[in-house]
């Protein structure tokens, strides 16, 4: 499998990429990545590091796009952005997926411009992996779309559905819709459409859930706006990191604190390995044509180590041909239960 | 000072509410309860306890609302119902506030139709204090408007703002706008068109927040509608119970993890006060005429202790009169604003 890593993308990038990159072309069987950035800067990156030579290669570009360049004007200037021409290697066939931890509204909007949709979706949208208590969970939409309508969700559920399916091995995933009440009336007017309509169409539908039971509870996807999708992740990894450091500031000033936070360090490290992002790597952008994984823009090595791993067990694990058959398969349910009315 | 205590509402009511109000007294002076309920149940919850006799009395009501009963059906069917005598001793002036840890939705009905709202209040909302790394932050509506108009985040702003000033001691509150980008542009079609206008008409406004920054970030105020306030408010509420969780399952499973833990036991002590949410006990529902405190449905003595504290500073620090003043030059420097282009 080969993928195209936007070797320039990220805040810590060329370092973190092409350590990740290393890292991840040694543990992967059949794995082999293009680098795409800056020639000489990714060069001296390489120099030095062990691994199978053949497996990693360089393709240069002359521009970067930053983190905060709009999305329009970035596509219309910088066509030989790595952003850009990463994409353009998964567009002629020269790598299978692209993983981009850079400006991610120019990675959403250039992948859908170059590689278009796959059949049937109206939006694609953002995946991302969250723990809870026992597990993870699926969030859908994360931030691809800000203002959604119903069947924009309907189909954020069967596409978290096939990612819950595939990815995260769970038999026949319960989907549920973020909302503000468990109740089937409560909502905004874009949630009560949206409950009528999973309701009817989608067979592991278990109701309405509140924000303070995607942690505890029995929801394998859970399916929202992008914009409201994107302030729960949000505020999920900014409590999370949060609640760490003012536990650290109360620690440290108590008076066997220091002594009891060595005893602990195994369980800190453990938590933190559950409720840190650089654990699951990276987020796929569903509903493209191709495969595309969009990185934290804060990732480390390890992060996008693990975004590479995602894209290569979607691959692996034909997520995308799954995913286009039941969306066809889902679609033409609903034609038919729309034509039975 | 007179409160009107809702002593059936909230999940363990009557013996939190009996148990939560006997404190108050006890701790607040000049303050007496009206326990709003069932006489019998209140009398015996009452039996034994210490307090000054004279400033808990108990109004005699025979109906209660359940917790998921619709606000309309409950408003009209029970006129002698807890929540609603509770209100109506306020609307007769028999109390100068009602606290209730009810049924929120049937509560903000009630108080809408019994009380009326302000002059000058479009929709009223509920303002929750929620903790960051230095100090506590107003999160303005926390669930009273799921669908709203730019006017109405600017008035939750005008109303955050006060809260802020004259409860949270703030000097100047910086005024931050929920969004999902820190750049001026991004958002959904909502927050776009109220960040223009908070940018026109407020002074302290300081531009978006990213859910990730609400913990660290320097914003006194958070505005949003009511819908992404509520799922920002118990998402954090769920996380902090799942991390809580999650770290004493860790700690459970290291070799000294127990002693640690008895070394720590001080620091997460502090620690889970500082996030819990009865230590910030209840919430008022701003725009009202009157005083009007939602306290949390699983309520403790304490939590409810902590709500009727908190209509006690409100009433104390004569913040209505300084809301409705706030309100009106805020409402006049608009209509100038907007006369002057």
């Amino acid at each position: 499998m080969r993928i195209a890593l936007d070797a320039m993308g990220g805040d810590h990038a060329p370092s973190t990429t092409v350590e990740g990159a290393v890292e991840a072309v040694k543990r992967f069987k059949g794995l082999s990545v293009i680098l795409v950035g800056d020639k000489a800067k990714l060069s001296s990156e390489l120099r030095g590091k062990e691994y199978p030579h053949s497996h990693i290669s360089i393709k240069h570009t002359s521009e970067t796009v930053d983190m905060d360049e709009s999305p329009i004007s970035a596509m219309r200037r910088k066509k030989d952005s790595s952003i850009r021409v990463a994409i353009d290697l998964v567009k002629s066939g020269e790598a299978d997926a692209v993983v981009s931890a850079g400006n991610s509204g120019v990675v959403m909007a250039t992948a859908l411009y170059v590689l278009g949709k796959l059949k049937g979706v109206e939006r694609p949208a953002i995946a991302t992996v969250m723990p809870k208590l026992e597990g993870r969970f699926v969030l859908i939409d994360a931030g691809a779309n800000v203002d959604c309508k119903p069947v924009h969700l309907l189909q954020f559920a069967v596409m978290g559905e096939a990612y819950a399916k595939h990815i995260l091995n769970v038999k026949d995933p319960r989907i549920a819709l973020l909302g503000i009440g468990e109740e089937d009336a409560k909502g905004n007017e874009l949630t009560k459409e949206t409950f009528k309509a999973l309701k009817n169409l989608q067979k592991n539908f278990i109701g309405n859930i509140e924000g303070k039971d995607i942690f505890h509870g029995e929801a394998d996807v859970v399916v929202c706006d992008g914009f409201v999708g994107n302030i729960a992740l949000k505020i999920s990894e900014g409590l999370a990191e949060a609640t760490t450091k003012m536990l650290k500031q109360e620690i440290s000033q108590t008076a066997y604190g220091k002594l009891g936070y060595m005893l602990l360090k195994d369980a800190f490290k453990n938590f933190k390995k559950k409720i840190d992002y650089s654990e699951y790597g990276g987020a796929p952008l569903l509903g493209i044509s191709k495969l595309c994984i969009i990185g934290h823009g804060r990732s480390t090595a390890r992060a996008i180590r693990n975004a590479i791993k995602l894209a290569y067990e979607f691959h692996d694990k034909k997520v995308l041909d799954a995913l286009s058959h039941e969306f066809n398969v889902s679609m033409l349910e609903r034609e038919q239960l729309v034509a039975k009315r």
